[in-house]
């Protein structure tokens, strides 16, 4: 799983994403595409944050969930779809610094279901920690 | 669990919704609050969209998390806060309709941890159908 | 979702919970078999018991696990099976009583997945009191 | 996280862990105690099957859950007790083999609340493959 994706699983998933209004209106971006992996990263913006400041949980999972769903489809056929079933996400510290990066990691991937591990980081001044960790169910649709 | 929550409880949980930056961005408002209990509504605008023009998983969790976070704020002294440590949510069905509504319920209201069933209903010309189901865990703080 | 299951869904889960080792070991056994929902009874043993002699995490889980399972197989053909993909389940309190009664239901019943709701309940001298409630997804084989 | 614990973190590990009824009941043990990070086997007996003779996930889950709260009690002082709050697992595979083995390892360990991972191995022929992975979070009680 080292290395980037292929140039035309990489602009599928682009492409995907960029259909997505809820990434564009949050000002997230796709920063890295391998196979099983994608990483996506979120600035600290005040449209982002929860009532203390620190970004939501809301937009933690939502870059996390994406993340693990175009991990997945790293992994399938041009014409699949892999909707989300599940996940579930423990917060472990505020998500502060100047931005988060949200990474998705395949687990397993089977014919039909795929389990992917999400992990999201804040970083800040160039020093990551992680906030939040968490686990996720895919289904693929052809 | 019936009726309103106090003006208080009200007051204090509106101002704290309020500052939620990424409520404000996503178009979320309030649209209930009673003893252990918030409903919040979303419209339906592209901007909380995934790929395929449904609402979005992340902003979908992001109400569900909120309301659920509001609904155990609730039961809480003025000077408590509850930061949420863990959610887990299944995706039932796409999320559409001309706005899905999330409710969050207080399951158990510990001294120190309080769960929440988590809901997230489609609705679309008055009729309601479940789109989303989870479970909550948040952290008493005073 | 009222009233017992045909006497051909009560067989065929008889069935099926008697192949199952684990419960017959721990000595759990079937209390109602309802079209979507499930009841499983475990008696307080000493061999069920964790460190400080309430009813062990592990065989709390185990039985809402197969309540769920058998709850699901009630709404599917004869030849179907149906595979636990992943539960989530949360104690809320320790789980005393003279036994735990753990109660599947079925929320939602897809073409190949189902989701339910796990809930165990702790009984002493006849009353009740909620020790576990959970979300748990299968996937439906034919 | 390398090494085994000290020994009066072993003594008090195995001593709790042979309280367990459960344990003993489903022919667990102990197998490895690093700070941190605790093993878990179990024999593919009879005694922990279900219907189509493969370990119950109810089974797996029970020792990776201990295996998770005894590896979240490494990292504690001797008076400290850490019930669960709550687990997610999901079940990649059939748990098939000799024998199972659940790790549990701690991925933060708060003042109160503690995060683990849990994976659970089958073993056949010396042959290890993934069959669970879950993650969880426990409360710190002193």
């Amino acid at each position: 799983m080292e290395g980037e994706a292929s140039a035309e699983v990489r602009e599928r998933i682009t492409a995907s994403f960029e259909r997505q209004g809820l990434m564009r209106h949050l000002g997230a971006r796709l920063a890295h595409i391998a196979p099983g992996r994608v990483h996506i990263v979120l600035a600290s913006r005040p449209e982002v944050t929860q009532q203390h400041g620190y970004v939501h949980a809301g937009a933690t999972s939502a870059i996390a969930d994406s993340a693990g769903g175009y991990a997945a489809l790293t992994l399938f056929p041009a014409d699949a779809d892999v909707p989300m079933v599940e996940y579930k996400i423990n917060l472990l510290a505020p998500a502060v610094g100047d931005h988060i990066e949200a990474i998705g990691t395949v687990l397993r991937s089977g014919r039909t279901l795929t389990v992917c591990r999400l992990e999201v980081f804040g970083v800040h001044d160039g020093q990551r920690s992680l906030v939040a960790t968490g686990q996720q169910t895919l289904f693929c649709l052809r």
